[in-house]
């Protein structure tokens, strides 16, 4: 059987032979670099998974599975303007080694080229193809946006949060399942289930990130823990606190969320004592395990043979499990 | 015979017509209020009325002329926070009128809906109408990236200036006329001498600009005259002058570029008597004469009646009679 190595290998190597030797190089040199810093190319890989268990042949799918990545890699590059990062996977943000314009005008031809290389696919199924494709863009893009305003909203309930994260994240894994099961020519209903396991995926992925990042091994999540809480970003942990908490203990939690003179790590300690009364770790990783379960149903649900789905399923257990 | 003013109302009956309301809010509202801004809609009316000229009816070619003119407001959105610029047709920008986020993102989003306008056309017409769209898209990227440059770089010679407005002006209107005339099943051969008339237009259109912003009649050309002398904006006319200009007088030049004691007027009125000196104005309207002379030349090599052809050759000129 197939391992996910083989598909990732795959992508790799069809990424680096992207042709972007273009001129300007101020340009294309930001698209070399950020498309250069790796990463586990979930996207990419789920594309040729779906298309491979669909009973497609590689070269049915990769353009999809290139345009999906090169997509992802244009929402990172603009993001991380938005969000003020200076770092991504170790490395100077493409707007902090070049410049905030050079990463605008990067990050547009990106997206350019992410539907220029969709368009390569079969042109029977570009109707359908663009379909998904450009629906998703569009709710990465309104995702975003949701995440921004989260920052300055003052009340964000879990229904709030839930939408940001399929929108955001999570339906860009459905789209990559689904691209790459109709490159392989899966009937309606097949590609519709795949679409589903891959967002419940993503929402399972996402809570899971927020839990990492107030409980994980800092060791094993490759980063530094309690980033969130500093930042009194509003992760599902904060959102479910914020619902539950008593009058009491929320005026503790104002002075942990806005006294200038609770230092970092009083802040991360008071927090985790916080999130601990509350239980809202256990709590959100109900919430994970839910959407895990209704992606397995979904995968259930798809009309192939159980080993042709047993990849699929292993990787997304696999995701699971990089887990404190 | 139909007039310009009529594929005017259309494309703006169409434009105010497209689904714009979604949330959140924050993301669709700029789109609105760029999309409102109105202008002549050079454009979508050339998409129509290439189509036309082919025998298309309005429904063939309409999400075509959409698609340009959301791509045309995309990049304005974009340009105007890397150009820092305030003000768009006597309206805030939308980066001035929000903020830099969501100027990013709703311009990104329009950049998805112009390729979601496209795919709304006659799907046997999809892969050649998204191959144009999406390489002269990329080149509208490269074109602003160039200018960008232009504004650190010692040295741009009269082909560097003439390949920037190649790109970041010209190709778009090319674009416009040949998706019309590929949406009305025009041959290879019309669609691709109907891409260069508008390509040529442009070029000759762009360098009237830079004619106009030194020489133009304030009250005619809508604007203050003289703010490309103020901001020693790299135009043809300071290129054909740095190419052009005596050792004495370069040193005069110098101190009207870089002295900040020189205030604006005796910088313009100094700049304005160089480019009278060397006859910059006329090498340039010379450039913009054999522009608009290759483009009627494409014209006439178009297989179609010449009244079918009048509308088109009128638009040239109408848009060349903007002039001091």
């Amino acid at each position: 059987m197939k391992k996910y190595s083989d598909f990732l290998t795959l992508a790799e190597k069809h990424l680096a032979a992207i042709s972007l030797s273009n001129q300007p190089v101020e340009l294309y040199a930001p698209i070399t670099y950020i498309l250069s810093l790796g990463g586990k190319r979930l996207r990419p890989v789920l594309t040729l998974i779906a298309n491979d268990m669909f009973g497609g042949t590689e070269d049915k799918a990769i353009h999809a599975a290139l345009a999906v990545e090169v997509f992802h890699n244009f929402s990172l590059v603009h993001d991380d303007i938005m969000d003020k990062a200076d770092i991504r996977r170790g490395k100077p943000t493409v707007h902090k080694k070049w410049n905030e314009t050079i990463a605008i005008l990067s990050g547009d031809l990106m997206m350019i080229k992410a539907v220029e290389l969709l368009c390569l696919s079969n042109h029977n199924l570009l109707p359908e193809l663009l379909a998904v494709f450009n629906k998703t863009a569009a709710q990465v893009c309104e995702g975003q946006q949701y995440d921004m305003n989260f920052e300055t909203q003052e009340i964000v309930t879990t229904e709030d949060y839930l939408k940001m994260i399929e929108l955001k994240t999570a339906v860009l894994l459905g789209c990559s399942l689904k691209l790459g099961a109709i490159c392989a020519g899966a009937n309606k209903n097949d590609a519709e289930q795949v679409y589903e396991f891959g967002k419940n995926i993503g929402l399972a992925f996402q809570i899971q990130d927020d839990i990492l990042d107030s409980f994980g091994d800092g060791n094993l999540v490759g980063k530094k823990i309690g980033g969130d809480i500093t930042s009194n970003k509003k992760t599902i942990l904060l959102i479910e606190l914020l619902t539950h908490i008593s009058e009491t203990d929320s005026l503790l939690l104002h002075d942990l969320l806005h006294k200038s003179t609770v230092n970092n790590e009083a802040k991360i300690n008071g927090m985790l004592a916080l999130y601990n009364t509350y239980e809202v770790k256990q709590k959100a990783a109900a919430m994970k395990e839910e959407f895990l379960q209704k992606a397995f149903v979904n995968l259930a649900s798809i009309n192939l043979p159980g080993e042709k789905k047993m990849l699929l399923k292993q990787t997304a257990i696999d995701l699971m499990e990089r887990i404190s």
